[in-house]
């Protein structure tokens, strides 16, 4: 294993080098879309696919010697099939997640305390104060209880409202999915923080839009396809939505969402701030280390 | 006392009366900017001025039996002047902290994940993705430490940022002012959270902003005057600023901080949510039955 390669995108190499990222030989770096010669191809060991859909999974096919493909996303379907026999595939939990927990805060903070109305006041210079509204004992359901639906469920705390979790099975404090008919009609604000599979997709339709009472904001950081954007629009107006993410997506110009009363969007930026490289360098060097040292890797999510 | 009324602003009439508001006789409602008669005021010995700069103090002189002047807000000046001789005066600590606290998180996130620019994208329907700027290790000065700072730090807790509170005089882990030279170039955030007072006023001029890094991030939502407008105006384009609060206030709509780089406004909103007139009537109501049975009251700031 000694002389086998650690192929990483330039931008991602792992932090354990220090700042001059060229002091270990065997740590290769590539520029995204541009495949390594094949004497580079034949020593890797350990493999990152390039961010975000990993448009080049299939170079591990020409990896003879590949050992660990650390991936820099936490979604890792679409590189399953491209894994090779008994390679150890880790996934990057723990890089993006609290980062949609800060959008999410600051997405409800934004609806309730008027802030993309300042905002669009600003150009004509007009000062309109109004009264916004307050976490303090607000009802949040928090839907997912994920990576993602954790943080942002500790990212809530210090705001007192009071936070009910729901997972798709019911367990101690959180409760199951099949508890939303009771629980939709108590909250202020619904946030949605699940993957999108066959189960969740169009969960938020119009059986439970209509369960929301007046008023209440529906947040969604999850996937466009989660929610039935037919449905969402005709609950504007009585609801007020903060979405992350839409169905299409990117939205198109003339969609009428984006002029939609009390709906507010942003461009899918979740999980994208300048602590994905950061973390992910951080993540990726203790993972290159433990590989090196025979120590056991974290993230595995599946082997070839 | 038993028959000693309370005089409260319709809106809060104290909350331990229920819902309805009118089960005890000895409450009386003012619609405010009209004053009761004098039959009223004559028996009147807790009474609760007008928000939000008290423009019915001198009502007081025309209130024989006053024992306790409970304000909707912190600050408590502009009443000390007509404080009768003996009458116990209380502020409203506690109320309003925790939602300057939620704006200001609102502010970070909105300038660093362009919350502000998406607000302004939607009416012409762009999908514009850009990577934000996380708070996650980034290092953050709370300039103050009374209630609001106190509120801002716990706020800020979860995610994960380093934070340094900075007070009047160096306590525990909590800096002096006079080490803001040294701090203020280590810092991704500076938050302003001091009342205005002669110390106060003018001490983010110049001197202070030019010891900012570049694209730094000022959020005031102290007072506009603890700022020289002209000197954040000449730092725009080098740092970032999120302003609740301006001088002058409301800002002209020619005003030349509307358009500069890198700013955001709102129209200081810190304080001003649904949940003051709640927590309000609350506080009240637990004063009143602390008056009337001689428990020691709370938020004492000062007897005439």
């Amino acid at each position: 294993m000694a002389d086998r390669l650690v192929l990483a995108p330039d931008y991602l190499l792992p932090d354990y080098l220090g700042p001059d990222g060229g002091a270990d030989e065997r740590v290769v770096g590539y520029s995204e879309g541009r495949i390594p010669d094949a004497d580079v191809l034949d020593r890797v060991g350990f493999f990152v696919p390039a961010y975000i859909e990993h448009p080049n999974a299939e170079w591990m096919a020409k990896m003879p010697l590949l050992e660990v493909v650390q991936l820099p996303t936490v979604g890792f379907d679409s590189v399953l099939a491209h894994l090779p026999a008994g390679v150890t595939l880790c996934n990057a939990a723990g890089v993006h997640e609290q980062s949609t927990a800060e959008l999410t805060v600051g997405l409800i903070i934004t609806r309730w305390r008027g802030l993309d109305r300042s905002a669009r006041d600003m150009p004509a210079g007009t000062w309109d104060h109004r009264r916004g509204r307050s976490l303090q004992e607000a009802q949040v359901l928090v839907i997912g209880t994920g990576g993602v639906g954790t943080a942002i469920a500790s990212s809530l705390e210090p705001f007192g409202c009071r936070i009910q979790k729901v997972a798709r099975t019911r367990r101690d404090d959180i409760a199951g999915r099949e508890e939303l008919p009771g629980l939709l009609p108590t909250a202020d604000v619904v946030i949605v923080a699940l993957p999108l599979t066959g189960e969740t997709l169009g969960l938020v339709d119009d059986q439970f839009l209509s369960a929301m009472q007046d008023g209440a904001l529906l947040v969604n950081v999850a996937r466009g396809q989660v929610a039935v954007t037919a449905d969402v629009l005709a609950h504007t107006g009585r609801l007020e939505f903060a979405l992350d993410v839409t169905d299409p997506e990117p939205l198109p110009q003339d969609h009428p969402l984006w002029s939609a009363p009390g709906v507010f969007i942003s461009p899918h930026i979740g999980g994208d701030t300048d602590a994905f490289p950061r973390l992910a360098r951080r993540l990726i060097g203790h993972q290159v280390q433990r590989w090196r040292t025979g120590e056991q890797l974290v993230n595995v999510v599946g082997v070839g």
